[in-house]
């Protein structure tokens, strides 16, 4: 049975993880007969009020993300490349604002250690690395220069800043998922497009099933 | 279109709506071609720490649940069984703990008064409702005297329970639902029994396509 690790940013798509997006790649592993296991980064964020949109008190990251995982989460720091076949990253914000800081200052963002440490660890070791919704673009990021190519779906803007990094960038319906089997990078756009949850699922479950059968 | 409202208790399952089974059914409407509107009770609750079970701070229902909802969520009081063609509850514990008390007190349990009202006027409008996990209880509890048939999986302590309210208790596998005709009233036991993500997924995505058929 093949082993992915899951890396969440939270919990709610406008300060952590998408919850639809991080639902469909649980779901989609388990159908793939893939084991999973979910991460989260042991950090304090200022959560938003996802009714209003304002911000609110401090939450955990890590505490937020066992909502989605039902209480089986692992700080990222103890998620180590070769425990795992292949690794999944659910878009939502906190992708780009927790995982990296690309939702503020795009190319030139920092990325967090111990994200950086993560994606570059799956690659060095040849196992495939999925991304969702904005992911892409922290795996852009960080492997950008290696021209690795990815997708967002069609936002010309995030596309033209993705490219910045050395990475293509490759145009792509919610439904359907891009792969780089070079660099084994499966990424598929999500709630980057406007789109329905049965779409969304559609995307993510379709790239899922490419990621498990190369892990 | 078939137009169905979503009524969720907040977001995770130790003290919200279970977030797997909710995105299930929202990802389960939007592929069944329905429309869906998520409601939710403007309540404040003694949220949960899903990663060491111990108590938090307060939050909102409502508030938590537009999580999940991306954002579109409305209060549980505006619900109006003549603006819709059915109803869903998802389970998890905030529906044994805040649509009503059964998680305390079984049979005997206070309904929330929105959430009696609801499922009252959907019953008597003749319009289906769809209950997941434990939110079959919490229709049990209101309709069970007119001897509704519904399955929580195969918890005997809770079946037992269920059929003390006059309802009568069917076993059903995960992946499976169990309609009441008659009633309109169909439920699956998701989460309520040892599951995986995909089957739990299976289980809602039948009782969902159905409840829109009916509707």
């Amino acid at each position: 049975m093949k082993k992915i690790a899951v890396v969440l940013s939270g919990c709610g798509h406008k300060d952590g993880a998408e919850i639809t997006e991080a639902v469909s790649a649980l779901i989609a592993l388990s159908e793939a007969r893939a084991s999973y296991q979910v991460f989260a980064p042991d950090i304090e964020i200022t959560s938003t009020n996802h009714l209003q949109g304002a911000p609110g008190e401090k939450r955990n990251v890590m505490i937020e993300a066992a909502r989605i995982a039902r209480g089986n989460v692992k700080n990222l720091a103890d998620l180590k490349a070769k425990d795992f076949d292949g690794v999944v990253f659910p878009g939502g914000y906190g992708a780009a604002l927790h995982l990296c800081s690309w939702g503020k200052e795009g190319v030139q963002c920092k990325v967090l250690p111990e994200a950086e440490r993560v994606i570059r660890e799956f690659h060095k070791s040849s196992k495939p690395i999925g991304a969702i919704c904005i992911a892409p673009a922290l795996i852009a990021r960080v492997l950008g220069k290696e021209g690795i190519t990815v997708t967002i779906g069609n936002d010309r803007e995030t596309a033209q800043e993705i490219q910045k990094t050395g990475a293509h960038h490759e145009e792509c319906a919610v439904d359907d998922f891009v792969t780089d089997r070079e660099a084994k990078v499966i990424t598929t756009p999500a709630y980057m497009l406007e789109a329905k949850p049965h779409q969304v699922f559609t995307g993510i479950r379709k790239a899922i099933a490419e990621l498990v059968e190369m892990a």
